[in-house]
């Protein structure tokens, strides 16, 4: 029997915890209860799902982690020549640079071993240096130690960001890509999560909105790579935006170009419109294509943005918006799409 | 004569002052002698010139201060029926929540004195209630203060903001604003100052970076009314989207339909795709118009974005980027030009 006022010590801090997260989530009800994890993750999730369910290997083990099954379901089914792989190390949230570093490399020496190694006997995977760009140094030094490697092909970092990327901490990177003539990719992730800052007025509620707004850091990036004269310094420094979208290229570029006409005294050290910088230092991948009603809306808006010339066919494979080179475009005229679906990326790659 | 060493008190923190801003300024170099003002403010201003340099009033006073000297630069050279103000009252990016709405409230009663009061003899202004969103309550009873005051024909509110507008701290603005059939206006300001957050992956560098990104953090406002449903909730609630650029709608209407197309569970209150709600309750105004090489360009853009509904003409008189009624647009079909210079903004303000 609980007496009504015990004695004793009063202790006003304990902590319980359930046996198991199920507990908690026997409370819920849907939706909540099949997103809730229980960990302080999981928020900017996609809540049906993120990856292709048909993606499975059916020998088993994680989506997208077969090499076969991703030759015969992505390779063969489509006929690709070339796959850039790009792994998922999510180092670019973590407050501590080395242990963000040792995340990085640790990626890469895993790559070289495997996809980029042992199970690259016909030589379709071609791979990117992850790095930790919260220590441009150390970023430097890791892509300095797989420089000349046959099947990494560019750097790679997250979108998600302290700092847009045309500024200063970060130039020790380009310099060594510039040196080693790769480009560097950037592809969403990490955008408002651990350290990085949400390039938003203020954090999104749901993942569509999270998502949605994904290309809109990436345009900001290339704002300030473009005004910062990042390709002045570094004339021969590429970059790729990967996965960050397609149509808002013309609207951006034609804005940017007209406040350079009227604001050029504050960037002097801009030879040229930021526009025409493209064509010799930024590609941008295809996928996710935006794709209107009308099929004529995509054509003009891929003629606005001299897709011809920046534009690069990518699948995503094997995630849940996975662009499919039979049905993503409409029917394209025959030399565009050679472009984008083969010239483009075998310049920039150098393949 | 001074002794080698002083014997006495250290004292380890004293401050000394310039006796002008000019001492200071005479040991620095162009272009940032002209440029330091002093202040801890000053960043993200145009360092050129943030007005037109011939709109200063031939009677005295600062630019945009003289109502007889805007009709004539403005009213009468364009023909123009009606302009809607929207005064700069920067409250948005103060801490202090009460002093915020004080400030909104001083320019409302400014406003409805001189503007729509005195200076409006041929009702050619029509005003914009300044509110203060840190305190959305208080910013309510601010819009309940003028409701059917007859020259008020919106709300307005900085873009800048700690948090996307479409959350629902903000819910009692939109219900106000729906209760008296008011538009709430969007325009830019304070982005990334005061205690607001930069919508961009971290801090610009340049006035022509964080300008050129301002239209980014709009359309992460956009996709936040849209995604959040807000105007589900408020069917009689509309928007408009003042100088926060125009040909992005497409590519984010494109992306935000295709997300939402595999999203939709997310997002449940959503009745139709979100763009189907642009054309009852979002309008973008014109300024800065992007203007490609290619007229034609531009013309595709305004189809796909539906402008012959949704947009108005604004003119930003006076700022440096005004836009002239005469040359902003290259030449429009005669219900278009109708439409975006007349029609749309009649039945939008009800007029």
């Amino acid at each position: 029997m609980v007496p009504l006022t015990r004695q004793g010590i009063i202790d006003c801090d304990v902590h319980p915890t359930p046996k198991s997260i199920e507990e908690i989530r026997s409370y819920m009800k849907q939706p909540w209860k099949d997103r809730y994890s229980g960990s302080g993750r999981g928020f900017y999730g996609n809540p049906v799902h993120g990856a292709r369910l048909d993606a499975k290997p059916p020998g088993g083990g994680p989506i997208g982690s077969d090499p076969d099954f991703v030759r015969q379901q992505l390779i063969e089914e489509y006929g690709e020549a070339y796959a850039i792989l790009l792994p998922r190390a999510f180092c670019n949230l973590h407050p501590d640079p080395d242990f963000a570093t040792a995340i990085a490399a640790a990626y890469n020496d895993w790559l070289a071993d495997t996809w980029l190694g042992k199970y690259n006997h016909d030589g379709v995977f071609k791979g990117s240096i992850t790095i930790a760009h919260q220590d441009p140094a150390a970023a430097a030094k890791e892509i300095e130690r797989w420089a000349g490697h046959p099947h990494f092909v560019q750097v790679m970092t997250d979108s998600g960001a302290r700092a847009p990327f045309g500024q200063r901490q970060y130039y020790p990177i380009y310099e060594a890509c510039e040196k080693h003539g790769l480009p560097m990719a950037i592809h969403p992730g990490t955008d408002g999560m651990g350290i990085n800052v949400q390039p938003s007025p203020g954090y999104p509620t749901h993942y569509i909105e999270w998502h949605t707004c994904l290309s809109l850091g990436f345009q900001a990036h290339l704002v300030s790579f473009l005004t910062e004269g990042v390709f002045e310094k570094y004339p021969g420094f590429r970059v790729v935006l990967v996965e960050g979208g397609v149509s808002w290229l013309p609207a951006l570029m034609w804005r940017l170009d007209a406040e350079y006409k009227a604001l050029r005294y504050e960037v002097p050290w801009l030879k040229k419109k930021p526009s025409e910088y493209l064509r010799d230092h930024v590609r941008l991948s295809s996928q996710p294509l935006e794709r209107p009603d009308n099929d004529q809306h995509l054509l003009s808006m891929l003629e606005m943005m001299d897709a011809e010339h920046i534009l690069m066919f990518a699948s995503d494979y094997p995630h849940w918006d996975f662009d499919s080179p039979k049905l993503a475009f409409p029917k394209l005229p025959d030399a565009l799409k050679q472009n984008i679906f083969y010239e483009n990326a075998k310049q920039f790659y150098r393949l």
